[in-house]
């Protein structure tokens, strides 16, 4: 049984990090060590990071006789495992030029091949060190979608605007009218129980009461934002929380992000350059307060986490998603709950009741970040579909906007 | 009714309005000017700030012919309702010398004369003229607690280290041993949803469901306190939120606000001067991170607001405050949820369901800081007693220390 | 002789300290514990700094037995003499609200009679003491004209617009056009040499070599300068050096300091309250950046110090200055180089050949400024006569404004 | 004549453009991108830039029928000249991942072929093209040492602590003790008046007048340094100028730039690696404030740049260069004034009596920086020797650490 899981997990892991490095074909070496704000990272960050997360939590208590890859790397590659020993600075990741691109995937290709070796050992099989090789998938999934909004964020910077890939075409038929799906309330179930991995802070499921509501059938589209724009929503405090306003008066904020009025019409920056603004596609990159603002000009709300769930949990994953390196086309499918742009939720991230971390290291790996931060839902047209579910929370703070957030309303 | 109503707040009109007087009775001209961070307001500001209050909503609208009291003072004492029109920079509220104390004495006793007369017409005692009069009441009980937190800050950082007050005789006995109510969970109702005053956030009353859980029986003192920071609590990341852990390093955190390491000993800088820490007195000016980090290093959680407004409703409203302009003794009673010092909880600020702020003005008194803030429950020794409640909702963002906020525990 | 000339400095002593008191004779205490910026102290600091000069340099190293005058005093007064102790925090100045005005006041007052009955007895009457008591008159009457242009500074951050004095009646003529006063170069001796007081910076007296040149008759006048904004002066970088533009665009500026377009028409702020500006008046609280680009676009330059010093050496000390407390008419006499405004001069602060400061805490007075500050000569309408001479240096760095700083041409 | 002149000169831009290709050989495409602070550039801009400035400079105006190379990259290449159009953000050079090195380089090849082609023609041979010309050489020369010192900088930010080269075999002897060169003063001229290229911030020539001097005979050791360190340099405030002092404390500061304590011993990281401070090798990476404090310290002072210049005048550039992009050895040739490092001058830098700029963009080359920067002569070991002479004016700003600058004493 082990084994088979172990078999099953080799081939994953060959599917998972050919993924990533079939994102990176695009991307020169230049590209792939800039890191245009403290929130990114290079890519080569994001293709040394993830390996180090293998080598660190799989390799090297599990491996027998394993020695670092190379010494100093592990201050260079750890993000902010602090039980996992010293860091280099995250606003300074974009400064180390050395090790180069070919020796990360030297780097990449040398972990792939112990942990091969490993799980084909009766150590590698057992059941703690299997589950630490699922979360390293997880995480490089995570990587994979980060890894795409931050070249999205560098190339913005670039005057000369260069496009990651060439844009499909478009697929996008109209616009189905705002529909809203009603929900009776009650005590319900949230939170991750059963079968399949799940992120620690997915659990424990718990009982939460909800009062009836209505969730929007399909995502905000940038028409719809643009409406908002029109009619001033960027000008009027009385549509948003007071810490929204102050950053779009400090940070100048009249349109998403990625968005610029030029040549006589309102255009976006997209990975496949920058294009005229599609009404009929999500608004996406907009923080939480945009979120909220929009809300509240709309005259409803964000739903909460466990609105969201309560709707969400049963229905199939489908959308449009990255499928192993390919972009999806830009398209949202209509009536489903994942893909297209990340929902922000009016839920503070949390602990659920009951909530205990991981013992080490990787307890770090959510729970520290449980404050100042709003749960997202849902999934992105970025984000790789085998990568979701329904109680997957996740989570930024309320003035992001380099993710592909966008807004579900409720009511 | 409306008669012996309006009767009734004209007799608590003037006991609010001279405890503040009374407060300020030990400041000079000099104390009340002085604006010592961006988030204390002087002495002299929360003077004019409450009356404006009573100006903008209750005469403006309401008094027949009011013409504003000085043409140019609204700007000056408007805090943030962005709808009574533009408002002073609020860092620089310690700019404003003119206009004098004395001028500002003298606009609070016109404004008092003014609502005085109203309160003694049909106008006047109309339900909704009331309802803002009392609003205004609570709004200045406010400002009386950060009118003495804000002095206290101002002289902390006067080396010469002026007292407010002379120090009271001790009353505290003996610390009681930390013990826990249980409580069993369940479906039950908080928020405000009977009879007399309370904010707009504290509705609608609603159903939450609560699993079983435990309430410490008193506050964390300051010798427990101080056991967490021999133990080198300050300086080991696992017992921290990360954004709590970045505070104590880009602030150089070592122990609560206001106590430091001098002549041998930890000792605290107070209202009365500069005295050794009393084990036995609640910890005080502690942040939610600090709070958050003692919980964990105890092995314990700080409650949800739902959890310590189920076990506080019903119960007596007792405790040492401020009665009167008279500061209480810094003791806690033991065993009651009020006073002592402004618990932390782990919930953050967000509205109750079916919450709708006020229309206008008064809408934005609480509705859009509903972001990056925590609840802090059950008042402290700095609280007028009137004023307190069990589904009273206070909220600072995390990193806040200049308020009386303490510790209490759940699990 | 020494007995004559410690009388005559005893009576000087009373005459300075006086007029700094009527000073603040038009001020409450809440304006005298503001600090509006940094750069800026408030008056009561002034009144105390230079009170503690006098206690520090002249009692406490020569009067027998003298014990500070209050314990702690000293950190909180003293400025920058890292020699004589502890600083309280520049910044933090505007935070002191102990020791009250009244208790300045009696320290000045004590100050006094200590250095009086000093002044009666031989210890006090020896040339070095009767010398620290001279350089202790000049340093308080720099700081009389620090003290009313932070108090304008302070005044101008009120939205009430308060003035300091009543305006007096203007008496200004017509402006004079501008002449040029040609001088011949080479070989000049400057620096101060002879009798009197001068400050350690402006010696040793020494030769330099000059081109011939010519030096404007009189300082540029407000309607001038507005030829040069309504030219487009603050917007066209070619006028300006690369730092002076870099000041405009990160702060702002479109005119001189304490003017703003309202009403209609270009208005100035001035201890007389706000009025409008007067062409003919100097142009003052300019920085060395608008001083130049301001000569740049007039096809002229600034004159370096040594070029204002050859011109101004043996002519009198006329024009209108703060005499005996008492302020001056706002225009400026013609043809004398002092008074009106302090010219900027294209020289940056450096040594003098052969400079050596005084040993010990005095010699901090001068020398460990400079670097990164310009020179300015000839003193302004708020300097008190008797303070100024032909060479004197004043200095700030090239972005200050809040002084009386103006023009005064060269080619 | 200009016929000779332009294929004299067309054989230097081979040299020169060569040297510079060199000097990139030992980076890789990552290394080439990176900027590690706001005053660095990419090794990738140096090689655009210096290119972008023939192309703007000399073919845009003079070579018939020039097309920008490509559209969009004036505003990325352009670095300071405001009149030659808009410039991309000096702090952002490091997000410019596209044009790629590869990009770059077909560009450098394309401008040189083209310049090459246009000296080749009549116009290209008038004198006022061929000045362009020679000025674009000696900007690139410039260039050379900034691409190595930035390369520095950023190699030492990285925790793998990257070699740029192999050490050379140390080649220093004992250092000779430091001996003065008298100089009698009086009147020297100063300043370019004669043959061969100067920049124009180095006319007109002059004369000043100059007291009686003494000059060192060589550059302070960084053992002569590390004596300063031993005895408390840094941390005594008596011996720095006030700014220069408040910098150490911002700052950090212990040692120069690129020191550490690591290992038990002082040691330096260079374009070599990390290696022990050599006592015998010039100090290098010093700001003016800490070569201020030095030179206070030893009881002698920094020279003026007059002074150096009068004894500099008719030597010989001899000392350890970069010689056609080959890094000289380290040490310091004893008794020359060029080479080593270069030296801090008491001078700040203003503009020499009767400097007019050139008309034009070419104009900003130096004029608009003549305020708040120090003057410094004589070169370093990382300057081309053809590109240095006695009338040289090298300038930053007093704080600047990240260039090989160093200390000579005068007295």
């Amino acid at each position: 049984m082990s084994a088979a899981r172990a078999a099953a997990l080799a081939a994953r892991l060959v599917e998972v990090r050919a993924a990533t490095a079939r994102l990176c074909a695009p991307l020169g070496p230049e590209d792939m060590v800039v890191q245009s704000m403290p929130d990114a990272s290079p890519a080569k960050w994001h293709l040394a990071h993830t390996t180090w997360f293998f080598e660190t939590f799989v390799l090297g208590p599990h491996a027998a006789g394993h020695r670092p890859y190379r010494e100093g790397w592990s201050v260079l590659f750890n993000s902010y495992y602090v039980a996992a020993g010293p860091r280099h600075p995250r606003p300074e990741r974009g400064l180390l030029t050395r090790p180069t691109v070919a020796e990360v995937r030297a780097y990449r290709a040398a972990v792939d091949e112990q942990v091969q070796a490993l799980l084909r050992t009766p150590t590698g099989q057992r059941p703690e060190v299997l589950a630490l090789l699922e979360l390293g998938l997880h995480h490089e999934q995570q990587h994979q979608e980060l890894l795409l909004t931050d070249i999205l964020h560098a190339f913005s910077r670039n005057p000369l605007r260069p496009a990651y890939a060439p844009r499909p075409a478009p697929t996008a038929g109209p616009t189905p009218p705002l529909a809203w799906r009603e929900h009776g309330g009650g005590l319900v179930r949230i939170g991750h129980g059963g079968e399949g991995f799940a992120f620690d802070n997915e659990g424990p499921a718990h009982q939460v009461f909800l009062h009836p509501f209505a969730l929007a059938t399909r995502l905000v589209t940038a028409g719809e934002f643009q409406a908002f724009i029109d009619d001033g929503g960027y000008r009027r405090p009385e549509l948003w929380l007071s810490d929204g306003f102050g950053a779009v008066q400090a940070q100048g904020w009249e349109a998403p992000l990625h968005w610029e009025a030029s040549r006589g019409e309102l255009r976006r920056f997209t990975l496949h350059g920058e294009w005229p603004v599609d009404p009929s596609a999500p608004v996406t990159h907009v923080s939480y307060y945009e979120a909220d603002a929009y809300a509240r000009w709309a005259g409803a709300r964000l739903p909460t986490e466990a609105e969201w769930e309560a709707v969400a949990s049963g229905q199939p994953v489908a959308g449009p998603f990255v499928e192993d390196g390919a972009l999806a086309p830009p398209g949202v499918e209509q009536g489903s709950l994942f893909g297209g742009a990340w929902a922000w939720t009016a839920s503070p991230y949390v602990p659920y009741p009951g909530f205990r971390p991981a013992a080490g290291a990787i307890g770090e790996y959510n729970g520290k970040f449980m404050v100042n931060q709003l749960v997202l839902r849902g999934g992105s047209c970025l984000s790789p579909r085998s990568h979701l579910r329904a109680s997957y929370r996740n989570f930024f703070p309320p003035a992001a906007r380099w993710q592909m957030t966008g807004i579900r309303l409720a009511r």
